[in-house]
């Protein structure tokens, strides 16, 4: 099956820099991740557009990343994966439904609350299940982390808890 | 969501022995990997039945298996995921099919070529994956490994390439 | 043999923390990653003291830990590891050898570059360094990081390469 | 500072291998182990010399090592940390000693119970350790394991605790 992964930044991405002490997002690292995982069925395809935290996206990010997704779904009939700060995820993934109304394949965000090799991270529990669900769900946005899937647009982040919700 | 795993053994749970220098079923741990992961939403009961490589359980290991999900599925309207050696697994799964042929509920086989723990180990992304497609499965028995879903009727293990292929 | 830690926070405790997005020295984390070494001769005795980013370190710290180095070298005759941060880890060792002049044991300090438990990290590393000198060391202050001993009149912090280096 | 590996096999090096179930000494291991460690200061050069669990050494293996050893610290007055089963590494140590009356280095054996890589390993620590006795140690022939150094003619393996003791 092939699948195309979308890496926008986020936690998820973020390295520890020496020099300041601070978590930046400076280099991809979901493909170094992605080499532990046995996908031996699986053809990605990887394509990093952007390596920003969310908070700091504005609405040409969104339009870019639309853009992106829309061009991967008309060239290949296959699943999309897109990795995302979890801040702005779900405005994001509502920009993307708005965007592709006859969506053919899955769309699944994901992203993690502690960066990919972090100790407790939870970027590779999330990647893993992002990359099942992309065959397992039926077309539309979802967003997948923590063992949950959500639709698009029935979720929340709840900063507190450090997890998605549903919206009631 | 609640969900039951039964634990079998398998290269799944070994360890390294150091008085022996092998690895064998000696004690579970599942429970401390399944701690790694973020279930905020899955309330899980883990009963560990037997602790054995798949190519020593006898017909009565099957039967005290089909035993135990039998039980699980009729108190708890809950999916199961049973970790269990490789060599044998598609063995038991169709023991369990043709014993519980009213099944409400996913039943997901899984297991690891590399123990748990081991470095290039597989069992955490197993044991995630089925996790995740306890809740997105329809009723029914399966394999789930290195993200593939097979059902129990369809599927072989190809051992030269240590992974599960579909039977044509 | 006998050992003390003394804990003062640094980079080595620091902890992402998800509701910021941040490293801060909030728990110390010394305890849980010596336990994963295999120390069977040494009986060690942990003391926190302080959690702090060594820039934040006032001259008050440092007389602290000035006095909870004495205190330790006074009731028992054992080596002493301090934890530290690299960024004042030499000015707070300089006050321990001005303070201490008939020091009978060797007292370490070490730190890391990145934070334990996150890829990379450098942690684990300097502190199984710093047990194992302060069983070799004749009586003195050190640093003890990256494979390299500096006693601590000799030391300075390369902060562009992300190093401790001998002053010429 | 330059110094020399030479890599025996041993647990330290062991893998497992999916098609049999069973750990073993297949192709080395510490380079990749040793690329994790920040050793700025070390010119290390790494000889692999053969792959052998040490119950399988023969005095022909021992020999060859022996030669190895001679010729490194001939050509290069640099330490040499050897890597070995811990089931004969004394015995290969007193070979050493004796071979090399007139050592001007310290020679280092030094393994592991678990394999490097293995969920608590002691292989890590075992080689951090040995890198810096090798500079702090003077010329003689060591066992450097679990934060102890044992001079070659006092030690002994205790099996049943998986460790290394004094000899009386």
């Amino acid at each position: 099956m092939r699948l195309n992964i979308l890496t926008t930044g986020g936690t998820m991405e973020k390295v520890y820099r020496e020099q300041t002490g601070k978590v930046e997002n400076i280099s991809s690292k979901v493909d170094r991740y992605l080499e532990r995982l046995r996908v031996p069925d699986l053809e990605v395809t990887i394509e990093r557009l952007m390596n920003k935290d969310s908070l700091e996206m504005s609405d040409n990010d969104r339009r870019e990343i639309l853009e992106a997704v829309r061009s991967m779904v008309a060239s290949a009939d296959a699943p999309v994966v897109i990795t995302h700060g979890t801040d702005t995820m779900v405005e994001t993934g509502l920009v993307l439904r708005k965007g592709l109304p006859r969506l053919g394949v899955p769309v699944i965000l994901t992203g993690a609350m502690t960066p990919l090799g972090f100790e407790e991270s939870d970027g590779l529990q999330n990647l893993t299940e992002s990359l099942l669900a992309a065959r397992l769900l039926p077309p539309g946005v979802y967003v997948v982390m923590h063992n949950q899937v959500f639709p698009i647009e029935r979720v929340r982040k709840d900063r507190e808890r450090s997890r998605f919700v549903l919206t009631s």
